[in-house]
């Protein structure tokens, strides 16, 4: 006779479209009933109960216990989870893998800005070493799994110790936990040519699987875009806030823009803006050039509901310390202007 | 009785989970039979023998055609693809959809980097412009569809009028055609929060359902990463080339070294490196300043196999101009000795 373990793992092939998750993985599965006959029923919970998928789960699930040996016949009734149900299935806040088990991570930061190249890693690494050299302990988790810059910025390489509990961190020179794909792979400048599910899959590994200890910190350096690595970040891994990262040009704001109205529909709250290459100072003769044109970044922050924690300029030092793996080697005030604000904030909300 | 119509619906739902595209769409199944008694067979036809999702693909098949009524056995034979097939499923090429039977698309060139904000719409902006300028009928398909730059560059707005056979695309000031996400979007600031797939889809109507008519080049315009869309511009779309952006900066060089590995894996050629950003001139003394520090581009492209085509100078009137929507307005003998680069390879390839 066909039994209950063998239906589940039927089911576990019966992914939801839209969350690349199977609908046993999601919980969706509930009440699972197989008579002697080779009858079987269970309850499928949606994750809304106006699911516009509804029918195609049915459908979907229907043929794959149908597909078992020796089952007669397929009783499915639709049902609708709690709010609470949702929110631990689809915000991962009850998982206990492994590693993450061990884990006590203070607040998770993650730094974004939907346009690319305006200097997320770059804030994000900056942001790490003043927390750092404030007294904190603190990780990044590098979520550009296409593009990762933090390994070089921080001068760091893999491979990577894994234990029987999950994989070590690296560690900076000054002790900065990070994780990152390039670690993991053969060769730092070998390409990952993955699409969203499994990029997905590898942010959620670098949460649940990666030994990060006790932190006060996590930095979450997130790709551009508004697609599956922001997504997932957001939705699976319990973040307490976003910083955004734009540059002075109209352009970027516009594209920004963009990501502020994703993090308000998910409903993450905002911490604040930085502008990063906000102007070039001559080393020579200090004159100061708005080499991307006038800001409007004020502008952007005012209408996404939220403000401007710090400008950083344009320094050929700063790059230089970057190209050699040397981003714990720069201080800048405005740096640590900010790092005073976060702890504020989090004070404030405690 | 059950017909061979229902059992090929029945098909449509499952999909390659590599590909996102159901095995009928990818022609994957053939010699279908079904006997009086119910009884239904045939081959599935894989992309590649030694598929790793076989097994899968043929349970899925299988637990899909028996879901439907009076299905009494099923009986697959798995098979794989001639090259010629395989190259006309995924490559797209033998694909005639409604639109794009109209169009005449002499050659289709991909504007990549891997990395974010190097510049990669400036360059396909500056040089569709310059291509239009020497007489050749040009259009842009805006690949970026979470952070989208091309509209803004060109100061054109949405929406677009749509046909019984088609979207017809935008039209710049001076004649080059776009198409761009935010055309369609009700506000230019909403954010797009989709997964890969629908990106992908997206990529692809932009290609099949635009009436693009006659064009000499087609620049596509990506986004930063190398997931889905540049999976699926390369894997969908009959690029002819690709041309690298990058940046001096060592950083920017490690990240598009690994667009450069894709483009090599799915065996696209490069056309060449634009170094953006190449140094920035003080207007009021002349002076040069390497602002991201001394350029890594040439060690690259080198590595690459390939050569830097041009370099672009940081300029506050090309942001001021780009800021202000008159990309056109540009001038740059740079970008004219690329189109002549470009012109030239075409007539060798001829």
């Amino acid at each position: 006779m066909t039994t209950t373990l063998e239906v589940m793992n039927a089911l576990k092939k019966v992914m939801d479209p839209e969350l690349h998750r199977s609908v046993v993985e999601l919980n969706m599965v509930r009440d699972l009933v197989i008579d002697d006959d080779g009858n079987v029923s269970f309850t499928l919970a949606l994750t809304i109960p106006e699911c516009p998928l509804r029918d195609q789960l049915e459908r979907d699930a229907r043929a794959a216990v149908l597909g078992l040996p020796g089952i007669q016949d397929v009783r499915i009734t639709l049902d609708a989870m709690t709010e609470e149900e949702r929110l631990a299935v689809l915000g991962g806040r009850d998982q206990t893998p492994l590693a993450s088990g061990h884990n006590q991570i203070g607040r998770v930061i993650a730094v974004m800005s939907g346009k690319g190249g305006v200097g997320k890693s770059l804030v994000t690494g900056l942001l790490a070493t003043a927390l750092k050299r404030a007294g904190y302990r603190v990780g990044i988790l590098d979520a550009d799994i296409t593009g990762p810059s933090i390994p070089k910025l921080f001068g760091v390489h893999g491979p990577l110790k894994g234990g029987e509990t999950g994989i070590e961190p690296a560690q900076s020179r000054t002790g900065v936990k990070l994780i990152s794909i390039n670690f993991l792979l053969p060769d730092e400048g070998e390409a990952v040519i993955w699409r969203g599910p499994l990029i997905s899959s590898a942010i959620k590994q670098f949460w649940s699987d990666v030994l990060w200890g006790t932190l006060d910190y996590l930095l979450v350096d997130l790709p551009p875009g508004t697609s599956d690595a922001a997504l997932t970040v957001m939705q699976s891994l319990p973040i307490n806030g976003i910083l955004m990262v734009t540059t002075p040009q109209s352009l970027a704001n516009m594209v920004v823009r963009k990501a502020v109205r994703m993090a308000q529909a998910v409903n993450v709250p905002i911490l604040g803006v930085i502008e990063n290459m906000a102007g070039f100072v001559a080393p020579d003769t200090g004159k100061r050039y708005d080499i991307f044109g006038p800001s409007h970044s004020t502008e952007m922050a005012e209408q996404s509901g939220t403000s401007i924690l710090a400008r950083l300029p344009i320094d050929p030092h700063i790059s230089a310390h970057c190209d050699a793996g040397e981003i714990e080697m720069i201080m800048m005030a405005e740096v640590d202007k900010c790092v005073d604000v976060l702890v504020q904030k989090q004070i404030e909300s405690a």
